[in-house]
């Protein structure tokens, strides 16, 4: 089987796999400046917060390439400027934020113009390289903890596509199928954007894992029945104390799962750590244009005058989450301590 | 403002109002046989639990009008049969069974083929005439639990459109809207097919309460956040015990009502009430076409191989059910006990 690749860098683009697109077709979006991937990722041609932080690493790679000057403080400068406006492209995920500092920050160490290209494109490189070995090592350390013969309910696409490659829920779906081949998949539509059945159902069909599809108020329903045995979903932000922000949805599936009984996973590279914000409360939640949910296909559904609330994300406290899956090592609670240790570790 | 009448009696057909074509078109099946309401039903041009009780009465109706016989028991044992294949339509809404039996007990009593014609259609237009007058009394009743200038969230539809007219869920909201006119709502838009974006929504909008649309999973994330004031939603069947059947999503709705403590109540007259069954677990749940939930628009939205699960139905168990507002009253927990009263009031 071959390997999503969501995003490749050519040396003087990048080329985006356009997953609005997917699975009817497998379009490319190729991206020679920093406004063409803050745009991609604001229209969800990429998605997932490690995916859009590689992304946004990439996109000061572009704008190093896009300035001819070899005034070294300008430079930096601009590319704060551009950090800026990469890093608010949207506001949930906390990924695009930690990966566009941790590219300006080799800025800060550049010693000429042409030093600061090759520093800011192998620190690009580096964390799509590392995020793509995090999600396999976390992959492997979920994997121990899902049952070898039952069925796994997953929510919206943390997958390859969500990440550099691999996949952080659905790494440890993989990583676990590969022992056995036994797992089934129970994988939620997702709606308003459809990840689910567009993009998880590809992958995971891709995989060759016996995957059914469910509208997302059916997931309750399954759980209640006993049907599942575990939830994995991934995360946008997790908080110092284990609250995470991830795709709407997510909360309900995780009150029903602790209602119920059935363990709620959350798989995670630490670069979706925020050890900045004590708990969920803090974390921006954005609210998507109503077209979204108003249009289906080329048709308005819904009758002229009704609002739309849009939230792409909510957050599942501390509480309703039995471990936190990261690649450092699977965290229990309580979190505060865990997550603490993982992050110095 | 125009009611909105989902059937009407023309005295030789039933004009059914198609509500797979709404908000977008305004489309009428005209029936003319039983065979054109079983198709209706099962093919959701008329869905709810009251209206597709109140069709199955019909159908019983154009059942007599398309024998030409003057052999009684010939026709009653016709009727029988015709009965069964109406009643089994759709398996879920006790309603449906309820309505062709009380039509069926009339034939009984029919002394003639033109007694049994004139009994039938009176029985028919009774069912459909007292399912009104429930829901605008259940509605009355049921403002009173409702806070003057919250917000109601609503599953679905259980408006004028699912039932004979004035609606239950909605026939509450719109009896405490008349109140004050302060009420807001939020409509869960209802996956696969759309009840509460194009039926809801359209209902509410033409009655002008201020109405915002939802996907289905944001519905939990907003009970978290204490914008919502109260759920009401209506049932397909209660058992015995108060466990409710209604559209996929409701018990996850209530889960997270219960988690929160904001009330939930169930919106439904006598007729869907099933005292034959003590609990929840004995009602059968339809699982309806996997095509509802691949297809978008005109398109396939999942890749190939991938299966689905698509239940129409699930079980909400009583103890998340804070009342069950009915035309005889309000029930309040325990039940067993609440619901016997109002059976035999």
């Amino acid at each position: 089987m071959p390997e999503i690749v969501p995003l490749e860098w050519t040396g003087d683009a990048l080329r985006i796999l356009d997953q609005t697109k997917l699975p009817l077709e497998q379009a490319v979006v190729v991206a020679r400046t920093p406004m063409d991937v803050v745009n991609a990722i604001k229209g969800m041609q990429v998605r997932g917060a490690p995916a859009i932080g590689v992304a946004g690493a990439f996109a000061i790679a572009l704008a190093v390439r896009a300035v001819d000057s070899s005034d070294l403080l300008r430079m930096r400068n601009y590319l704060a400027d551009i950090g800026k406006q990469v890093a608010s492209a949207r506001p949930t995920a906390v990924n695009l934020k930690w990966a566009v500092d941790r590219v300006l920050k080799v800025v800060g160490q550049a010693t000429s113009v042409a030093d600061l290209r090759r520093l800011v494109e192998r620190e690009a490189t580096s964390i799509q390289q590392e995020d793509v070995a995090a999600n396999r090592r976390l992959g492997a350390l979920g994997a121990e903890l899902l049952p070898p013969d039952g069925t796994v309910l997953t929510h919206c696409n943390a997958g390859a596509l969500a990440t550099a490659g691999y996949g952080t829920a659905i790494g440890v779906i993989r990583a676990a199928w590969e022992k056995s081949h036994t797992l089934k998949v129970i994988a939620t539509e997702t709606r308003p954007f459809l990840q689910g059945a567009r993009l998880t159902a590809w992958e995971l069909s891709q995989m060759g894992i016996p995957t059914h599809l469910v509208v997302d108020s059916a997931a309750g329903s399954l759980i209640a029945r006993g049907e599942i045995s575990c939830v994995v979903v991934g995360a946008d932000r997790i908080a110092a104390n284990g609250d995470t922000a991830n795709k709407i949805g997510t909360y309900t599936l995780a009150v029903v799962a602790h209602e119920n009984d059935v363990p709620f996973y959350v798989a995670a590279p630490t670069s979706t750590l925020d050890m900045s914000i004590a708990t969920g409360k803090a974390i921006p939640i954005e609210e998507r244009p109503a077209e979204e949910v108003l249009r289906w296909g080329d048709k308005t559904i819904a009758p002229k005058g009704v609002g739309v609330r849009n939230p792409a994300f909510d957050v599942t406290p501390a509480r309703y989450i039995s471990a936190i899956i990261t690649e450092k090592g699977v965290v229990r609670p309580p979190y505060e301590e865990g997550l603490k240790r993982v992050m110095e570790g």
